[in-house]
């Protein structure tokens, strides 16, 4: 049986270039695609209800009169709850508890009390912190839907305070999917719409007759949910637009190597596209995985998707000790880094770019895809270097406070208009001069 | 003459449909520029150091043998310094000490520290809070080259705790600005290359031979900037892309009318899109504002800028009373929101979205503009519903952390496992089995 799997030495010569090779990901911009989102939401922000209507009942194959009759009621939604096995819905609330708790603590730590202080003549200066109006959550329809990401994207909206979360999910052909129903109610969306595609961001984004405009769209959807939302940013905010999937594990080789074999697994089961990396000092416990590897794959019901994973974008790297493979994670900048040794917190202090951290043997990534408590919406492809988890944070806002007393206007009205002048705008400068005594 | 500004009325029955005339802004993506902007990117990714440079040579007409000859030397920079008339050196160096000042307050209220707590089981979870590595500030050549907008950009990224702050400024002809020279030493600013265009957006957001790859670019730019800017989001993060600047003043009627007209001046000479409303509850005041606009006018240098911003962008606005102006600025969602009245607190508490808040008639938009503290750079064109000031939270991002003890991954494990099996996603569910005794 073939290697299912990379190896790569970080002692090699070439290790760097074979290393960018692997995490290299340009994500495929379609002109086509991107030329129909644009046309789509044309059409929606020209005809609202009537296009959207029109792109549902073509593009998901409804047969809905008007867009009212879309939305689903509170009875349906309610229904969908009642249907659920008890155990799966005892699972699914005590995630929501787990996560509301984690954001509330997030809330509470994050600054969004907001802040004002009195100068010595004074003038009062701060920031005052506000939630968002207004929501729009987009959830796939069909096999990538997922219960959990409803939860991840919901519930943070409601820490913050946003007072109406709209929920679009497209149903082809009718299918409804009562899990992702069930974990609306359970993380209080308000309404709920059954449309998707570059049409649902369009509603949301600029409002139609039935659909009110919101302030912000999240959550994930396929090629052209991501052209139309890249489109309408700025008319509404939108979160990052996320690549494939991809863990980082570094081992010390004192973790069980099937765990990590699974660990690694559960990244690589998502898509063809996802990426599993192990990092280790230990060429023994290298192979001791990849011998963990050979032995479960076949026993995986997803182990096609799990096997193209591995072949092309994932890798063993055999590296000098703890130290470089924690260098090589900032290189990398993973989206969910496990830290699977003995007294993982001295690794994790030398960390500086991951979206998650999951902290010593028993924190594997399902727990925090699930139930952990953080967001599993994380910084993909790199971008951990600038960005952040889903959070609380995404759904509030700062203003500046500037309250100038006389006396503090006698001081910054000179400073301002010897700036202003500098720069050539009078008015600006004139206006500062009229406070002065 | 005629009047150079509209006149509304709230109590009119089309008062919205106008109000929404006026407002509507649609930034023109001007296909053109767009295309211009992709080829000089994927030029700049492919040749590196050679494309920027010839770019260089060829758009701002530079003759250049290399780009390391377009990095200003620490002499140079110092000698910019030296350059300033003493009271213009010392009105950046207060600016500058109290927009550090403001700043580092921001750090210390929004949650820098991160934070983490212990659950019963053991199970550790957290946040943890670090500054993005190496920062590109983009800053206009010619005649938009604002060293306030140094200061504000540069400040709050050095005091978030990046390491590197790269400042790209084409000077076209080899034209440099002392002002603006002196602002990056005073800022902080690490490297200065006298690049722009989307030549240096690409340089900044790959990295060539000569030029370090950013992790975030910051900074206004023109039209081939803010496409560039766009397409490169991913690779590396950016800000907002600014709008036309906006003015929104609220007033009671008790301040002086040449204030308030100046202080819409100051918005209006900014460009011809500049936006400058008030809203009021007086009707005789209104009229003396506009008679302080018609006595003032002429008198200003810009007065040709002014006009015609007033008089296509700008408007006065009769309210039924102060309240009713709250709820029309929360729906305005101004950049810079005045509420220039006795006891402006009462007016700020009922205010949700705005960019800054300049309270009580000393508090003139200038102020901040220049010095109070606040950063100037602000969300436009209504985004204030959903983003924030520039800040040092632009500057920093977060990791999650989750170190599960054993005890937890029995409790969570169950939970996830049970999750994983109602999404199909088996790795998951056997990742989270391995952790359960």
């Amino acid at each position: 049986m073939s290697l299912p799997i990379s190896r790569l030495d970080s002692a090699q010569a070439d290790f760097k270039a074979k290393l960018s090779a692997l995490l290299a990901f340009e994500a495929s911009e379609d002109e086509a695609i991107d030329r129909a989102a644009a046309q789509i939401l044309a059409d929606v922000k020209s005809r609202g209800d009537a296009a959207v209507l029109d792109a549902s009942n073509r593009f998901d194959r409804m047969s809905a009169s008007s867009v009212q009759a879309l939305e689903l009621s509170q009875q349906e939604m309610q229904q969908a709850l009642a249907s659920l096995a008890p155990e799966r819905r005892a699972a699914l609330e005590t995630a929501a508890a787990r996560v509301r708790s984690y954001h509330e603590r997030q809330k509470q730590e994050c600054g969004s009390a907001g802040f004002s202080y009195t100068e010595a003549d004074g003038t009062v200066l701060g920031q005052k912190v506000t939630p968002l109006d207004r929501v729009g959550i987009y959830v796939p329809g069909g096999k990538a839907a997922y219960p959990s990401s409803v939860l991840m994207n919901a519930i943070p909206a409601k820490v913050a305070g946003v007072q109406e979360i709209i929920m679009v999910v497209p149903t082809p052909d009718g299918v409804k999917n009562p899990l992702v129903l069930a974990a609306a109610v359970i993380a209080g969306v308000d309404r709920v719409f059954t449309i998707g595609g570059a049409q649902a961001v369009g509603a949301l984004a600029y409002g139609t007759a039935t659909i009110p405009q919101v302030d912000k769209i999240v959550g994930p959807g396929n090629a052209y949910v991501a052209a139309a939302k890249r489109r309408v940013f700025g008319t509404v905010g939108i979160d990052m637009i996320a690549g494939p999937s991809e863990i980082l594990v570094i081992c010390d080789g004192t973790t069980d190597p099937d765990w990590v074999a699974m660990d690694l697994f559960s990244q690589a089961e998502h898509d063809e596209l996802a990426q599993s990396i192990l990092l280790c000092p230990d060429a023994a416990y290298i192979e001791a995985v990849q011998a963990s590897i050979l032995k479960l794959l076949d026993g995986m019901p997803r182990k096609d998707v799990i096997r193209t994973s591995l072949a092309n974008r994932g890798a063993l790297i055999k590296v000098r000790d703890m130290q470089e493979a924690c260098e090589i994670a900032n290189s990398i900048a993973a989206e969910h880094l496990e830290i699977s040794a003995e007294n993982p917190q001295q690794w994790a202090d030398l960390i500086r770019h991951a979206g998650a951290m999951f902290l010593g043997r028993f924190s594997s990534e399902a727990l925090g895809d699930y139930c952990a408590g953080p967001n599993h919406v994380l910084p993909t492809s790199r971008t951990a270097r600038f960005s952040s988890p889903l959070g609380v944070y995404d759904f509030q806002k700062r203003s500046s406070i500037i309250h100038v007393s006389e006396q503090g206007a006698q001081t910054l009205g000179r400073v301002a208009a010897e700036l202003a002048y500098g720069e050539g705008l009078q008015a600006h400068a004139r206006s500062a001069e009229y406070r002065l005594k």
